[in-house]
């Protein structure tokens, strides 16, 4: 059994972490991590744990890198890079949640996180955690950078379009609609009931931090430099991430060329579903689950592709993927865990 | 007082007109039509009105018409054709909230409706009641057609773009977000509160019948031959309706000179509030209301300008636009029984 | 017109009253104070409001009152006793929303508020304002202690009954269904939208402070000391209240006899409806109104009356039920702008 | 491996029992029917499913009885004991989740559900399927009625106490609190996303079908005929059920004596959390999961206990309960294929 800490364990993406880790087969919880909860019992803060985790949450220190074989970082962007350099030195593996280590340039970072980075010699060992484009870097890493929640739906929408010549690169358009958990459980008016029931609004338009973690994984597929339009929504709902991607294509393209495609460049990912042709994604059906499906569309008359992915945010957006993650990199079966069907309805 | 009938009165169009309605202080509710309900009760289907409406529906029939001033017909698309020559045959004004007459030209409604129009030479005189863009034209109409949910959302965030040169007209992206309560009070699996609650999904994507409506009212501010793509989506609310816009710009526009082109376009309607540059429309702030809430923010990046619109789509969408038109027709002021805040939170 | 100032405008009751108060007739606002928000205009913190009102925030002072007619303060439990004797030297009118002049004992405020009560003198001249119970006091009051949201339903169900001496006065449960906006607009963990939506639980059984308000007024109404059951509940929505009050009979009374007896106990009164015999309150069918819906069952084979009612806790429940007092102090028409039928759906 | 069959297999119950079946160690699905659906793929109306259950549904017959091991019947009441005694001729064993065989007695059957019982002889050999209470019973039966999901909540809520000699036998109240789900799949109206959104309202009080489920489990604890009064209330929220269970104390006994004895009561049972004195139980807290949560509270002002149990109704108020019966009927361990953590939030 392997033993597994998690820093900022009483987050949603904490709590899920360890859901879905009290029944994973092949590791066992060591220190749970909360700065401002410290002392307390972690069921005592995640209420629905009670029963399944009995132990006290500690502060974050250098220690418990040294006493477990991986380590989860579920802490704010600009947090985890304080840490990381410190808790590499001793072997443990660490997935970190933050988006820290996502991005490859130092610069690009500094840009659209308004702070320079840390230690930004450590991004070229870090492996970007998608495992349907990464899986082979994943498995030797010993730093993992965990996609955020809305680049994981964009990439896996986009990803069998930019790898081909089909698409106009200048042309392509994310409109993301993202359940309110994906704003994280700290207190905030936006994420109140009675602001965000009811409501549907757009914000970061432009500007959103996931832009350049999109464009940096696509571009890499396309070999060329891409820059996307990215456009967050926040849905009246707790879980579920919709993307909905716009692709200019070159040439005229058939629906069932476009699908087939789809199909076959995930033919053996086991959480990617695509839908039949002309089907559209929808976040309750996969809800609870690691699973991303994909719809695939086009708009004849505009010559435009348009393809939808469903995900639950805190699921393959986050604590799912992580630990998929970490099973590439103990070397265990990749579904270990998480091979289960979405909660509906 | 002007006498007001309303066919269809038991679903959320028809409720809607009469909460208004009631209210009004130059008209009286005359008949109230419902096929399935006849003979019972309005409040005994609308418990809301209870106190406020007391009086059994009947079916729909042509003296309906000679007995008042107004009337509304809340029917399904293609039903209200089959009413329209006969009703108009009485002094009556006719406000069509079903898309029977909203297109010009009988061949795309045959295309698009999968049916032939029953009586085409009706088009050229029915005036498309969009008061901001055909003030004077529904003033002297005796048919109106009532303008869609979508379209009145998707119109109104680009009428100021597209009526300048700005605009590439053939990238126009709409990707919208609509509330529950558009699909109607019929029932059906979708619309089921466990299938819609916490389920995010587009549907009819690149076939969704308002498109053409929306095409016919931008080409004619563009003084050319506009299509869109148009993704209207499903949202876990009651009400509301968001659009969000993308159109590549010609030629560079900043974000302020964008902004104040809307602000001037919009300076003299009381229902459309153009928000501060870079702020984003929500439907949660014009729920209840006949406002229409515009957010204008411009992507540098990918010089792309990003039009967000918020209305109530049972209100702007639906009921107090086709109140709006009716004090037109009327000759009252625009604004008689509409001018309220929404209703927050 | 009359001049009227909002102490704390920028919470939900705040807005609300500035909705209707907007379109009273009869008044205009004067000032509206917001400790936090001081400085900044209204529209800034309620974007709904933008168009209706255009004024920047100002601190709470006793000129406040000197400069108006009515002033209602939307401000926090033991906050508002704080204020009112020195605002209550101006002949300024007081409605007060808080809870801080409920109750005539000010023994009981202590134990309940655990703090002792600032100005006890006081709370004989304060009049509780359920305009359905005390319009004539309210009429004549310079002080009026505006109802919770739980005692205004608790009250309406129950008084009909406890007046009569049909019930087991030991018998009295309310089991009461509040949406979160009952909570007010500042932050908490339990209003998140992740924490409140798909969730129901109980809060404050056997203590909660709305008790001694609701065993008060029942008491006084039955003639007899009175103690209840009181539970609350909060429920995955932002408006609404319903309760269910359970009575033993102390003798078989049908159903049909209690129903003749709560319509002929409220037939006079505008904005309670009291339902069809069998008939369920339901909290849709009160939203964006000034109505409480009351609901009459018997459970035969218990001997037990079973009343539910139901109305907008933001309504009914706080600003327009205040606006109610309002009308009746100023002596104008108790319904004047109040008189609206409920948003459905 | 032992073959299951499903009847019913596109409502939300056979659905959720899907879900546990295909991850459950032990067993593999044989048969699905569904009489409308016959000849569609499970996953074409059941889209979570995809990659997991690829097969035809059938209509039912007895031939389905005789190739499986275990047949769930999630079939609307009084449908059930149409097919019962012609599918129990087979060996196979039967859980049946609709109402038909809960109540032991066939005359109280016929008057609650208003069609006498087409074979009450079959009704002794039947077995509640409450493992909590009939554990032992439900290993040696053939054919196990699964409880209500609203009996679930009440009687695991009341056990403890009816089984001791505390209660006032005459002053049961159950208020329960049902997400919508708990009406099943079917079309209604007042299952439409637009009428349960913002809505929370009694139904059935005094007559709902559950009663004499309730009221039969209770009186066999408490030895003596017990009635209840039970009142159902929908809630706006796809799953999850709360209890409010209300008992008039025959003398004095303090929160903590009557915590432990709850604790006590339940020490063994894996599924039943009875949370520390003084807390609530919440809906959001069991989701997705087998657990009931049940707070314990007294109102010693009044000398009443009151209890909350929650549940998710599609969970231990159906699905997975009938699977723990499955367990315990084919001698494996109880918690096979059910023992995870709620999903929160």
């Amino acid at each position: 059994m392997k033993k597994i800490s998690i820093a900022g364990a009483t987050g949603y993406t904490g709590i899920e972490l360890l859901r879905l880790l009290v029944k994973h087969p092949e590791v066992e919880i060591a220190a749970l991590t909360a700065e401002s909860h410290a002392g307390k019992n972690i069921a005592a803060v995640a209420p629905s744990l009670k029963g399944w985790v009995d132990q006290s949450l500690v502060k974050l220190s250098p220690q418990i890198a040294q006493e477990c074989d991986v380590l989860f970082l579920a802490l704010p962007h600009t947090t985890s890079m304080k840490h990381v350099p410190e808790l590499l030195q001793s072997d443990c593996k660490i997935i970190d949640l933050s988006a820290d280590y996502r991005l490859q340039d130092a610069g690009v970072y500094g840009d659209w996180y308004q702070t320079p980075h840390l230690n930004p010699e450590l991004l070229s060992q870090a492996v970007y955690g998608l495992p349907e484009l990464h899986r082979k870097a994943i498995k030797k890493a010993q730093l993992v950078a965990n996609p955020g929640c809305y680049p994981t739906g964009a990439i896996l929408a986009l990803a069998p379009l930019v790898q081909q010549d089909w698409a106009d690169s200048t042309s392509i358009i994310l409109d993301s609609k993202s359940g309110v958990s994906g704003a994280g459980r700290k207190l905030s008016q936006g994420t109140q009931f009675c602001e965000a029931n009811e409501s549907v609004a757009a914000y970061g338009l432009g500007d959103h931090r996931h832009t350049p973690e999109i464009e940096q994984e696509l571009s890499g597929l396309a070999g060329q430099q891409l820059t996307v339009t990215f456009s967050p929504h926040l849905m009246p709902m707790t879980r579920g991430l919709l993307t909905t991607a716009y692709v200019s294509l070159k040439n005229a393209i058939d629906l069932q060329t476009l699908h087939d495609h789809f199909a076959k460049f995930y033919k053996n990912e086991r959480f990617v579903r695509v839908l039949e042709a002309g089907q559209y994604a929808n976040t309750a059906h996969v809800a609870g689950s690691n699973f991303c499906d994909i719809g695939v569309q086009v708009d004849t008359r505009n010559q435009r592709a348009i393809v939808t992915s469903a995900i639950d945010n805190l699921m393959k957006g986050a604590s799912s993927q992580a630990i998929q993650n970490m099973n590439l990199m103990l070397g265990i079966d990749e579904t270990t865990g998480l091979d289960a069907p979405p909660l509906f309805p």
